[in-house]
């Protein structure tokens, strides 16, 4: 399919044409970029951050948030992240049925994609393809990724409304999260609330929200339970959402969103450069090793070599 | 005190010359980074990385082994790295104790340095700090972060050996950690071995690793307990931390540590451009939003500034 078919595909609906250039972007073909550029600033997609540990249940609320979206009649795409790691196959398997589940269902699209490292936070990739979602017209767009760190911060920065998902389970005490994540999160949702101490981590949650500093607009965070498998507080769920997202346009911070989100894709941009060009540069980083040249000498030179910086 | 003075009494071994220049680089002047030049290279210390998450005890596990290391008659010195968050104040107060309590001792310097953000990994200033420690001559160096997300995967690529601190309690499944942290550890610490579940959380570390992929050299990663408090456990970790060490040794792994810790160092200078400048190139990030460049074409425009690249 070449570029101009591959458009005017897109355009015309065909999910095929969206799984496709979904693919050049993320195998790095510049002709992904070139197809983004055709179709940036089209649609006007809620999106919606999932996050929260592995093992809290993401899959299935989301799938089940998919349901009630369906019930309304809107359209839903789903941008699954996995952390690059041989620990978590389970997730894309998890996916993988899902899929299937939907498979007849043209208004869901459910798409994995590979993270940069284990712990390194959302790839470029995962923001273009967010743009061409956007583009091809769904209502909603869910970005799943597994919360362990930075791309919990990355999720924030490119989702209009972020959503914790923690349970009474061992290993996702408040304390685990306390530096940073509870701060990005604009909806938290206790899943699994069948379980012991539910009760007990919704007061954890609600003692360490009156700590944190104000939100912009002085949106305070609601607090949800859910019982996923049972689809036990989704329909809540969906209507927090819509608050939220009704509160960002009241405030006028729908725009300061998008931007953040373009400024997290170019500043993506620069950090991918900055990591292949020191794999290249192996010569100058061997200076800096040596005291011979200072980071930001070798930094200036490796960024200085314009022929290299398009071949990027 | 003037640069030439500063650097005559770093030489002459003046802890607060010490001190001033790793203000001058935390503060970003271009002091610091002249000064670090004309040292950086001198030294050979043991570089440790101490993470795990926070409330697992790292405070009062490297007050030990410091006591461990100086009854050795070895000098160290411990670079604490706090997330700038609302919420930690309590390891910055902890810090205050222990340089209260080694005060008196010239074998022993402490320091805490904020992290770039709530969880956004450690700062090209830890690095540059890391140096000035090295150049003073420290045989050992402990390094310690919180271990929630980025922090521990780049303490992984400046530290020669990264220990990795866990304990039985509630919130400390090897579950949480699974997505890339168990593969960067050289050592396993379960600290607060005396609270239920040890035992448990040992087995599930070794079981972890056995899935886990190859390390160089075919290290196998110990599984250690320590009960800090009681100073049970520290003279076991010291001598994992040297079997470690010679392991690197012997394998010729130190220099490519080395190599590694300054592309880190090269690659935080970038991405650090990288964040400034999409904050000062509003004009650009806006027509990134409305589709009318691509990332790549921005990232290009803004660094392609060569004045304005100069003076970050």
């Amino acid at each position: 399919m070449d570029a101009a078919a591959l458009l005017q595909r897109f355009l015309a609906g065909d999910m095929r044409a969206l799984a496709r250039a979904i693919t050049l972007v993320e195998s790095g073909y510049p002709e992904g970029q070139e197809l983004l550029k055709r179709l940036r600033g089209r649609g006007n997609s809620r999106v919606v951050g999932l996050t929260g540990s592995p093992g809290a249940g993401k899959s299935t609320l989301s799938d089940r948030l998919i349901e009630e979206i369906r019930k309304r009649g809107e359209t839903v795409a789903v941008l699954a992240v996995d952390p690059s790691s041989p620990f978590t196959g389970g997730a894309i398997l998890g996916d993988r049925i899902r899929m299937m589940r939907h498979h007849q269902d043209k208004g869901v699209y459910i798409r994995s994609l590979a993270s940069r490292g284990a712990l390194g936070g959302l790839a470029g990739a995962t923001v273009a393809s967010l743009a061409f979602l956007e583009a091809f017209g769904f209502d909603r767009i869910l970005v799943e990724t597994v919360g362990v760190g930075q791309s919990e911060v990355d999720i924030a920065r490119v989702a209009d409304t972020t959503v914790l998902i923690l349970t009474p389970a061992a290993g996702d005490s408040v304390q685990a999260f306390k530096a940073g994540v509870m701060e990005i999160a604009d909806i938290f949702v206790v899943n699994k609330f069948d379980l012991p101490g539910g009760e007990r981590i919704v007061q954890e949650i609600k003692t360490t929200l009156e700590l944190a500093a104000m939100r912009p607009g002085g949106w305070k965070p609601p607090v949800l339970t859910a019982i996923a498998p049972k689809a036990e507080g989704i329909p809540g769920l969906l209507e927090a959402l819509d608050t939220h997202y009704r509160h960002l346009e009241e405030h006028g911070l729908l725009e300061a969103d998008r931007l953040e989100r373009a400024r997290f894709e170019v500043e993506s941009v620069i950090q991918e450069w900055g990591r292949r060009r020191t794999k290249e540069g192996y010569a100058l980083i061997e200076r800096v090793s040596k005291g011979e040249l200072t980071p930001e000498e070798a930094a200036l030179k490796l960024l200085n070599q314009p022929a290299k910086l398009h071949s990027c």
